[in-house]
């Protein structure tokens, strides 16, 4: 961030009054533009004993599997998000369960939020941010091409509470790659 | 938003190719500029059978009661916010629990995160952001005087759920107030 958005000068580093960082301030009108950690939201649609997977046409990641997913808009609710960006990424219909795994990745500032889905009806496929969707069995998931680790974890859990017989939210925060 | 943060040069709302909504786009250099919702993170910090609330000193809500929440920073977890926002508004140190409630708020683009916590001693004091900091037991919270309805639910589920003996994660989304 270089010009404030507010009125086109140049902005600043500094502490405001009562602050305990340093912002970006407007060196013209004052104002302070504060930056924060983005919210993505997705689904994990199932279809009897299958989970639906979206290969992504986009990058980061283009080419490897993951679930439907994306930023949060405004005016919109985690659930909402996760409705659209699976109509959107996946071009299917969902009824929403609960919400599932919370996976905290600070090195990147983002939060991704999953929750469990059912699958609607058959009738999905690919959106503009997708090459291919498909439905996967547990010994069918591409492990190897999973885009995301919070993708990832997700899946893990799934397949693993099925197991057990139930489903249980779990927060998880993930360091730096080793 | 009027001018875009990476250039100074003035911003159009226009919808970008392969997006369906408008952002804000700049007219010189097309950096898209989006708006997302923020996190707010929070602890609700026990010591025996009381709850430690804050009294704000600031906008919204000034002079009314709340526990110790505010804003995700850059870098951070959902957990390190919530103990950081404790130390700044209470200078309180906890151990943190299990993530206990989120609270959609699409109304303002908020989702706010409650953490069970445990006050680790009582060498609590206001923060710059609160006028006053005290321990309640349940009959002595003040419903009337509580800050925000994220924060009244994440008090209410507690209480209800300390007497049948054991915590669920919930989440909540809040409408308009009518």
């Amino acid at each position: 961030m270089k010009y404030c958005s507010a009125c086109g000068a140049e902005v600043g580093l500094r502490v405001p009054a009562g602050d305990q960082r340093p912002r970006h301030v407007c060196t013209a009108c004052g104002s302070i533009h504060y930056l924060n950690p983005k919210l993505v939201a997705g689904a994990l649609p199932i279809w009897e004993d299958k989970v639906l997977l979206c290969r992504r046409a986009i990058e980061p990641r283009s080419g490897f599997w993951t679930l439907p997913a994306g930023f949060m808009e405004i005016g919109e609710s985690t659930g909402e998000a996760a409705i659209r960006e699976t109509l959107e990424e996946a071009c299917a219909r969902i009824e929403l369960g609960e919400m599932y795994t919370l996976v905290n990745l600070p090195q990147i500032s983002q939060v991704h939020i999953i929750y469990r889905a059912r699958l609607l009806d058959l009738d999905f496929a690919p959106g503009e941010e997708s090459l291919e969707t498909r439905l996967f069995a547990e010994h069918e998931i591409p492990w190897e091409k999973i885009a995301f680790r919070s993708i990832y974890l997700s899946l893990r859990h799934y397949f693993k509470d099925r197991a057990n017989g139930h489903f249980l939210f779990r927060e998880e925060t993930l360091g730096a790659l080793s």
